[in-house]
């Protein structure tokens, strides 16, 4: 298990937490640069495992919300989560003693390494989602735990502040942050959901940290050794399947209320004319094999360059890129009646009930 | 000068602000009902002058921010500006002493009269515009005081609520709480700029719930005297005087941004040929007499029943109407050259000077 984050981690990091995104979750290029200089000035992060948290610890989880493709363009300020986590311990008067990543797919996996060390406390092993999805109610510590997403706060890279003490219940946290996030510039930072150690470790996608970091690892060791399939090493440690390799020869993206939606569409090699479609919301959510359901949300499906490993976002895809495609089955904690209702095919508004992927699920083996 | 709120007073204070309200500031209609509900169960409400305010007592303004279309179709929930009170005491440590009205012009001069009630304080007999205007940094606790916005606090008719605990400056409150707003169900209670008595008091436009009230009671007491020309009664009051009497021959009205938006056409009675043209925002801002430049923003442009003197708001007018249109000079402490910059015509967009009614300044006169 990690116990910490030094500089020589954070390519390995990037790199799994990218695969983990599913195509969305931001970019983690300029997360990590950053870290790289947080890290270089103070040393490593230290890296806390759910286990090892005490009951009545006091935990909240911290990361951007908006549109990933504004990250891209609009640099963070670099101390978002830091200041707020400073307005929550303000507003419920108590402080944080670890911090927790909401989610562990792309760049957000990062934000909290770079929080906790700016705050001086460490960074939890677990997150809220075991991937990356576009929205607030969309979290294990929500569904799977009796805990409020309220209070929370959100700061932007200016001055801007705000506290929501209280809301409806998470869909309605969703709504009023989202359009918040979307006057802050389409991209904010967000510290929410309090809660004890007790609840984090009951609730949370446990050892995500170590297994973005475990995945990077391999992808980074093969490209060394010169292996000559890596997604299929990929797909091997998340106990899924390459599910394609193709061409891409359709693009279809447009931003729609914040979110980058479309569907894009390969061609397979050889003679056979197999065609994968994969229909996009920021994540990529299903994926059609000649016409035939082949994977569905919150089961992974992952993008990455055919020859190097390296996952592809959605915001980066287009016409021409060689790629395979992995489908991976999702951690339990998504796949209970009660998450389906979250983070299932009908919650993205989809008349097509989840099929889950043989294989068990994704996550980290205890022995490493 | 007004030092109670009656049953009785209800009904004047209600025409009084529609005048006052240029056309918006949300129909003080439901208003009045629910303050005659809450009065008739539990006593007149107290209302204090800046004048008896203590140099060091704490006050806040409230009222209702969105588009005041929506407060004709959707109800308030009732509470809304007492929880937002609350709110605002637990952020910032300190209980009310009074609330202000944020705008009197329009609905939003009653809200406070409601919420002073239920929270057992007086509700202070001046206000932060004046007449109606439809953005927060167009108050004059802000641009006339060195007084910060944030924090401030909103609450919607369900069980959401926001604190901002600071922006950058007025106009990124305006923009955030704008959102917020929409997302609330196009209206919500805003409760905000704590501040001390002094501040109070040297920022405030005096005496304008007592101007409300004497001018709607002199509409009334016009009506049951038969007076043959009411809008020139109210002129009188106002140090102002009518611009035009006619008929609406042309509505242009549309929502943009959450604002009503468009422009009035009036032709004159009588051979003459006249023709009125009003541009508005929410608020009437703008009148052309035949292409002449006759009322610009701050001063108040007001469109009365031609008979009754009651005031129309921009969401009811429509065509054949038969209205007075009367102009007022502006108070003070709106026509200063910080002031302008927030509330002058370009403020608004226009490419128009701020050309000053001639009669002083509306206000009442300190010996009622």
């Amino acid at each position: 298990m990690l116990t910490q984050v030094t500089l020589e981690d954070i390519p390995a990091i990037a790199i799994g937490a990218g695969i983990l995104g599913t195509g969305a979750g931001g970019s983690p290029y300029q997360d990590s640069l950053h870290l790289r200089a947080v890290l270089r000035e103070a040393g490593p992060q230290a890296v806390m495992s759910p286990d090892d948290l005490a009951d009545d610890a006091t935990v909240a989880a911290a990361g951007f919300i908006g549109a990933p493709i504004a990250s891209i363009e609009k640099m963070q300020e670099g101390t978002e989560l830091l200041r707020g986590i400073r307005l929550l311990e303000k507003h419920i008067g108590r402080q944080l003693d670890a911090v927790a990543i909401a989610e562990i797919g792309g760049g957000n996996a990062i934000g909290p390494l770079i929080a906790g060390k700016q705050a001086g406390i460490p960074t939890l092993d677990g997150d809220g989602m075991g991937r990356a999805f576009p929205e607030l109610q969309m979290t294990s510590f929500l569904f799977n735990c009796d805990v409020s997403v309220a209070p929370f706060v959100m700061v932007d890279a200016g001055e801007n502040s705000v506290v929501f003490p209280h809301t409806k219940d998470a869909l309605w946290a969703e709504r009023l942050a989202r359009v918040q996030a979307t006057s802050m510039g389409a991209t904010a930072g967000l510290v929410g959901v309090a809660m004890t150690g007790k609840q984090f470790r009951e609730s949370c996608i446990p050892y995500t940290l170590t297994l973005a970091h475990a995945l990077g690892n391999e992808v980074l060791e093969s490209q060394k050794r010169g292996v000559a399939d890596i997604p299929q090493v990929i797909a091997a440690m998340l106990s899924g399947k390459v599910l394609f390799r193709g061409k891409l020869t359709d693009v279809n993206r447009r931003i729609v209320t914040g979110f980058a939606r479309g569907t894009l569409t390969m061609a397979g090699f050889g003679d056979a004319g197999d065609t994968l479609f994969i229909e996009f919301q920021n994540e990529f959510l299903i994926a059609y094999l000649n016409d035939e359901v082949v994977a569905t949300v919150p089961d992974l499906i992952c993008i990455v360059d055919l020859e190097t490993g390296e996952p592809i976002s959605t915001e980066l895809l287009r016409y021409g890129m060689r790629v395979a495609v992995l489908g991976a089955p999702a951690p339990t904690g998504l796949k209970t009646k009660t998450a389906l209702n979250y983070v299932g095919p009908q919650a993205f508004g989809y008349d097509v009930p989840f099929q889950p992927m043989a294989g068990g699920s994704i996550g980290i083996k205890l022995t490493i």
